[in-house]
């Protein structure tokens, strides 16, 4: 299917066909890293900015890789070393980039909806790497990828995504996806993280981890990051992990052939206990692989779209 | 005309000449910008350093853009995660990185001729990208190719550069360049920051607002640069706004076609209203892009200079 | 003869023929930098990581040029803009960037032995940019380099190096080279920071400056590092300097053609006067260009061997 947008924003405004279209490039992508040369021309004399106005080494790298691998130049801005801290307004910064003539816009942000301001603003192409708590639409498309690939389709499956759902937009981007292209999704965590109100986005609510994992054909676990939960909304750490934490024990539990996976970095003996993560149940480190081949489609495919006019700001 | 420089230092030591032929090869550079493929070839396997002790985003990805357009391979130094931090002297930083064989250093420093020490001490080609309250050549460039592309001519025009003189390397540069290209240059802006001795530069100094802009064919507004002021010489930021600050209202006065310039970033809301900065009179994001066109013409000349021998430290 | 090593770890466990291949090899990349066009194709499409946790900006542009010169595609990853300020293990960010199939990984970290480890879990090429009071193999090898090409020859020469030993890696990387190349090794400094235990791996320890450099071919005097040293260990700097600092009078004890070597930074009036450093026994600079060739050499040989499968983690 040929690829119409100028930026790729969230999941939930894309149509399954269009995933679909991001998951069979990247499948190319993801081959050409397995070769001894794994550059390719595609992007030559393209610019590429990283807009990291949080931080991200992972993120980062993952795209950086990404666009040098498609053999675009690369300029890494992340905000603690920019003239953001004097005072500058996100449009500000990136209507100068785009006055450089820069390509593509790969911004991390903790306001939800910045990516999507940005590509109304800007003709350059936007890819959003994380929005507050709202999308990280590559993250959702690797975890697609990965899922079928190990599994074979995605139509039918059941997904449990178990942590912190309330303020990840991991979640979010996966809830999207995974129903676009047919899963059914089971969201599991204490209530103050994973409300009713989900019922409304049509995902089955668990506050229970057995009844959360017992059917799961996948388990994505998401990173508990103490440094952004609401205190109030927290259980402590230790009680987090007695409830919820995967442990080897709970595993007994699992279908066979169920994927474990997480979006990284993972809190070893938090959310998940080390001999899982590092376990045969796991794909961990297969989704960073996927993550690089899903981020070449996506600026391969963006790059390809017919130039869209920026609307008036 | 031929070049012959091997450095970039200021604007105050270049012939009219010089200058001319920077902003003609800067013409050509503007082209390439436009083009899908925005790569050219003259500086392959040469190696530029960004060494910037003093912090500025902007002006970095400004000469690291221009440099990856020419092909240049690229090393970012930055003195927070330098060996500057440890004592080092500049001396010793800038001898080890020609010890490296790299090609240029390109310098931000906070200390007034510190470009020019570099540049004697050195065979490698050096640009001054700030130098304290010196010279900023590069801004006073990319100043002087704007109004000659919008305007079509720099001899007899009326520029009037507004804010803080005093401490400003880029009216430093503004001043020298638009001299001898035959302007003539209004100071303008509290007399704590624009001393008459300014006039011993040939300058008309003003401290009255609507007098320095009444005439002007181009007004360069000059950020407020809170934390380098001298507390004593520098009124509250709301008596700076409420009697210099550019709002739409002191547009009324301005001559029909007259250019408003800044070289960012901008404080909205201080030295100019942000619909003052976004208006039609604005050329401020066009600066953005000859900015970059004018430092690859400065790349490229002094890349064809003949090789300088470095005079003994 | 040929190169079967994945990673460069050490001097210690390398032969003097393996060590002979890597001078050998750099004195051609030596020829390329002289060249305008520095720049040559060995590892077009080849990924390299410098993974800094520990900062040197030194360090990290002489392989990042090294790595560019070779046309690799270099990412910097440093610490502190790093998920390993979240509580990552080292192992899970090194087998990240592996998943991300990047080639090499050049691993500068404060932990002695960090570089053996990632290299036994990782199929990466690994090379050791610094470990704790380890090795600092590149840093051994470029003043072998640069002790050959000055001298002619390293057996039987008389090297002094003097300083802290006792937390240098610098030093154990020089001990290890030296010795197997031939040359004998004296250490020369205070008891605290030169103990008799030395003299177990073949070195004449000494605690006069006078005795140790009198007979010396070379002197390598190491830098100084105040944050390091352990308080009671080390005596006041001033009281250091009026011992053991290197002045242009102490010269005068040297036997002619003696070369002054140093990895720098230099703490100038510390444990060199600048009229040493800069003079004309110093080949201070010299090594510093050496280390880019023979960091392009490491590069260049680890590219060329044969893969070896990483051992189960």
């Amino acid at each position: 299917m040929p690829w119409h947008r100028k930026d790729l924003l969230d999941l939930q405004s894309l149509s399954a066909e269009e995933i679909l279209t991001v998951l069979d490039t990247a499948r190319e992508f993801k081959a050409v890293g397995q070769r001894p040369i794994k550059k390719v021309p595609p992007l030559l004399g393209k610019t590429v900015v990283n807009l990291f106005v949080e931080p991200s080494t992972r993120t980062r790298i993952s795209f950086e890789l990404a666009a040098k691998r498609l053999s675009a130049d690369v300029i890494n801005f992340t905000a603690e070393a920019s003239s953001l801290r004097k005072g500058e307004t996100l449009k500000d910064t990136a209507r100068n980039l785009e006055a450089l003539r820069v390509d593509f816009i790969i911004l991390r942000h903790s306001a939800a909806g910045a990516a999507h301001f940005l590509a109304r603003v800007l003709a350059a192409h936007v890819i959003n790497a994380g929005d507050g708590a709202h999308e990280h639409p590559t993250q959702g498309l690797l975890d697609l990828f990965t899922i079928r690939e190990k599994l074979g389709r995605i139509a039918g499956l059941k997904v449990t995504i178990l942590g912190d759902i309330l303020y990840s937009r991991v979640a979010r981007s996966n809830i999207w996806g995974l129903q676009k292209l047919g899963a059914q999704v089971t969201l599991c965590g204490p209530p103050t993280l994973v409300p009713r109100a989900f019922e409304s986005l049509g995902c089955r609510v668990v506050h229970d981890l057995e009844e959360g994992i017992r059917e799961a054909d996948v388990i994505n676990l998401l990173r508990i990051q103490h440094e952004r939960q609401r205190r109030n909304a927290f259980p402590g750490l230790g009680e987090y992990t007695s409830l919820f934490g995967l442990t080897r024990q709970r595993l007994t539990e699992l279908r066979p052939g169920a994927l474990i996976m997480h979006p990284g970095p993972i809190n070893r003996g938090v959310e998940v206990d080390s001999d899982v993560a590092d376990g045969e149940w796991s794909v961990i480190l297969e989704q960073v692989t996927n993550g690089l081949a899903v981020r070449m489609a996506v600026l391969y495919l963006l790059n390809g779209a017919r130039a869209v006019a920026a609307a008036p700001a």
